[in-house]
């Protein structure tokens, strides 16, 4: 099968790798749809994001959807076929995290393109049974690739705590801003500022969950005098993480999505005297099933985030795609699963 | 003023009565709209609820906008001209329900017309300044009524700890079945099941929060399949809740709004082994801003609910519209807020 | 190696098995104690519980501790010699139960000693390598095995939202009232009233965590006005159920453990009206570390439980042990595990 | 009457005041015991806490015990001669914040020693009557008034979400440090880790509830090894609250207590990846009845951390007592409850 995988620091090549055989409790899925996230361009540019450095070739790709074409010991023949969407976290189920429902902090967690582990720019990939998620026939691949970064959204509004008609500030206008507006909404959140220092990027937001877009230094009175019950942070920038904590109402929570600096210099007073509440997300538990009932019930619109779409000789393109800021969501476009099923 | 006082079991008259006088920290409003409640058809039609005995002339109504005419001591003078919905409750701020967070269930609660306290079908009432919300022009007089209903929906929603993505089956098509569908819906539960044996009404439910409306026997196979995780039932029928229960799926939460017998006989072993969350709604907290946020963002319609208005003079004619099943919320009308606010 | 076998109703018989082999992920561990629990007894003298009928012949029991002696692939030698206590669980760790931190709901759940699935009362068992806790030192070998029924009172005490300062009502004062009254306390109830018929139960019981014991009937008026902000059954008696929700707070939570009648007939009223919380308890998540560590710190107490110890030979006497009212629990002793540990 | 008044930066000075009259609502205390807090000493010192600053005579105090002897209007006559330990905040209960169950955090709160109201280094005081609640005979004076700061040790508890069996780290051995250790131990932590540079602090904590007590620097490895589920600071410097960090377990809680720097540089990026949940404590709610059941109990020791007792002339000695690194808690004693109770 053909595998684009990355060789070195910014250099991806093609290569012809066998297809994996689905283990026990497994399925093979012939891969559909697979989004580009910022995660994979960190390991293109970079070669590493903090402590996960690419060591040896690296196939990237981890938001997924496809067919399944065989399966493992275990798993029922009748799941062949199904178009699904893949959940890729491969947690150890035996810990005590996983065990008591924490499983997204798994300390043994295998991760599609997390070094060592190969990801899904390729033509076929394996994942636990469980974790390929059935979807309707009313959802694209691609939407179904989307339910990755959806799920992180997803989570962060989970952790966010939002109810109806809660005001939610988001800071960062890209995709995993537009996910987490469109997570917040989903849950209620009545009012969801999203900030962005680019023009074309505020306007385009607010066809994705938001329902005002504001400047972070021209409307910093009015976000400053938001009092928002929650703010999340899709920007990485510490001084967007410091204006956002300060635009929180007392008792309210900042959840941190986007990586930036290592460290950043909070307000601890600030944060005991007016009990806010910080935290962040890794990942997401639970959130496929829900990803697809809201997607199918249209609470959710993903499709309309893909803004370029390249075949798998062109990863790099599709890598490169974010310079561009109105670029949205590039996904790179293999075998679509209502081609002949055989493999 | 006038006041549209219940004198005996089934019996309504027209009386004269002093406008109150705004005290400490209220405010006075001209009434605009009422709502007409179940509760107070059943003081109307049995002169009590429980152990709230009707033994005195009781003015009903509790579900209320209108306009601030007039402040108390402490109130700032600004209020006047204000458009409320007046959230009735009157927790006593003192003991330790109130002051653990739990002031719906304070044991010194006053309410509107419940007995001794007399409610709203009149023009003028009191009401503690912080629970006479100021809505926006968008929301119409009859809207900022059925906020209260709505709060009951927006609790029961809250109880059930419904999240995005869920399947809530709900028992009763009627104003608060579709009160509670609404509010789901807000809360991001994607499959919304209403179960009612009025054709009339489920057809009419779509447009009001369901997703799909189901008869309680025709289609008790496909219910009892539903692995639901919440189950709200609004219709107080012993086999509505019998068959709930069942359709709920394990871990899964009931949610008691409506009020039927006093008694049932629940599957105890089943509510163990499946741990299924039992509980009930008892008014609300804290949901006055959700609903004005809800009802102004679109997410919520409370105008497409009133299906009969009424002049004061025929408070008895809107106490009997529930007779015929297409009635969803009748809605006793004094004076708009829009006419010149002199009191 | 031998077993005890229930070969059918109230018939139990010694038989020859071979000692079974650690399969993938498994330990094989040398039976020491084995604490006998109300479900074995019942289906001892039954013959089933509920829906889970004895159709072939079934190895009983399933609280309890041992040594490793062997491993399965994919465990690590080293764990040979560990004195361990299981958790009897094996939840299939894929269902969307599992996967989000709802295990114990599993619909796919085996457990030892329920049909079809052998317990304990053997010289071997198996059990999945993280699924046998190591034990230290300190704790005896019936303390180990009894950390099972404390975990059903951990859990209860978990679902019924226990705080530092409350006040509990536990009904029933046996083993499992004892383990409840013992895991409330452990959370920091202050007060917690028990209740029993048998005055010798009741004046034990203020030694297993009661801080005062009271009589159902003639101290139903004391009872009534408790104001409980918890309740916990563990009678399944359906009069100390109803004056147990009499006796709760408003928004207080009723924890059914005993199981009684299938079918009580509830006040739905009151629960809707003073938002009582109904819940169960089905096994539990996550409480062989806590309960090692709260045994170990001396803040439960195991082995003062113990009021008779009995070889396998007499797994019959064990299992009508709970005749005598002051019969606590009983144990059946294998091997010590401070015997030399050669299978 | 005598009130001990702080006139300039560091200049306290005895003066005659009349005794304030109950309002409405209140009663009238007489002061029993006052113990000494940080804040105090902090105003005396600094002249300001943060944003607070006093800018007129300030009566300092704010822990405090005493007897009612008159009621003001509302109040059941029936209170006078009560002893009672006060809870010293005033919220507004009208504000959404009161309303929706945070009180601690109204804005508009007003709180005894907080400029410019002034607090309880006198021989009367006024209270809302439902703040001051009624203690047992078997409290003594100066364990009613160390109730304030066992509040903050519970609020903080409940923040850090502390179940039984928890590992819990806590930085600081000082008396809010020792309310933490024992509020924590209360919820069921069986693992309580106190550090603190000075030997003799050490030694101490282990009294007042920690299990161990370890030095910052030369046990560092074994605090970063800790994996502890909750992370309590109160020792408000950086270098302990950055170790404390790094010795939670993904997903573990970080409640901020002790106030030190404004800002501090945290590791976002970990908090993100690892889920951590920072937050902090401003006062507490519904505390008082949690913690006389608790002392009551036996559960919380308040007494023995009384290090010194001061007349009220001496307030200014009682405010340097904590130059003195074995001071845990000094309180000024006025007139005891058990005296003649005449105003």
């Amino acid at each position: 099968m053909r595998a684009s995988v990355l060789v070195g620091k910014g250099v991806i090549e093609m290569q012809e790798r066998p297809v994996p055989a689905p283990g026990d409790g497994e399925v093979l899925v012939r891969v559909a749809s697979v989004g580009v996230c910022g995660s994979d361009v960190h390991y293109y540019k970079e070669g590493r994001i903090g402590d996960y450095v690419v060591e040896q070739p690296l196939v990237l790709g981890h938001e997924v959807s496809g067919l399944v074409v065989d399966v493992g010991r275990g798993v029922d023949e009748s799941r062949v076929g199904e178009r699904v969407a893949i959940d890729p976290q491969r947690p150890c189920r035996h810990c005590r995290a996983c065990k008591a429902g924490r499983s997204n902090l798994c300390p043994f967690m295998e991760f599609y393109a997390t070094p060592p582990h190969d990801g899904t720019f390729c033509d076929y990939v394996t994942a636990p049974s469980d974790q390929a998620y059935l979807v309707p026939d009313s959802l694209s691949d691609d939407s179904a690739a989307l339910l990755e970064p959806l799920s992180v959204g997803l989570w962060a509004a989970h952790k966010a705590s939002i109810g109806p008609g809660d005001r939610v500030l988001v800071a960062g206008a890209g995709p995993i801003g537009a996910m987490v507006a469109q997570a917040v909404r989903a849950r209620g959140a009545s009012d969801v500022v999203v900030t962005d220092f680019v023009d074309s990027r505020r306007e385009r937001i607010t066809s994705f969950g938001a329902t005002r877009a504001l400047h972070p230094v021209a409307d910093a009175a009015e976000i400053a005098a938001l009092q928002a019950d929650a703010f999340v942070d899709c920007s990485g920038a510490t001084p967007a993480v410091l204006s956002g904590l300060t635009a929180t109402r007392s008792g309210g929570t900042v959840v941190l999505v986007g990586l930036g600096a290592e460290q950043m210099p909070l307000p601890v007073q600030e944060i005991a005297s007016r009990e806010l509440n910080i935290t962040g997300v890794f990942r997401y538990i639970d959130t496929w099933p829900r990803g697809i009932a809201l997607t199918t019930a249209g609470t959710v619109h993903l499709d309309d985030m893909v803004t370029a779409r390249y075949p798998l000789e062109q990863v790099e393109d599709a890598l490169n795609a974010d310079s561009d800021p109105l670029s949205m969501k590039a996904v790179v476009v293999l075998t679509p699963t209502t081609e002949g099923a055989s493999a």
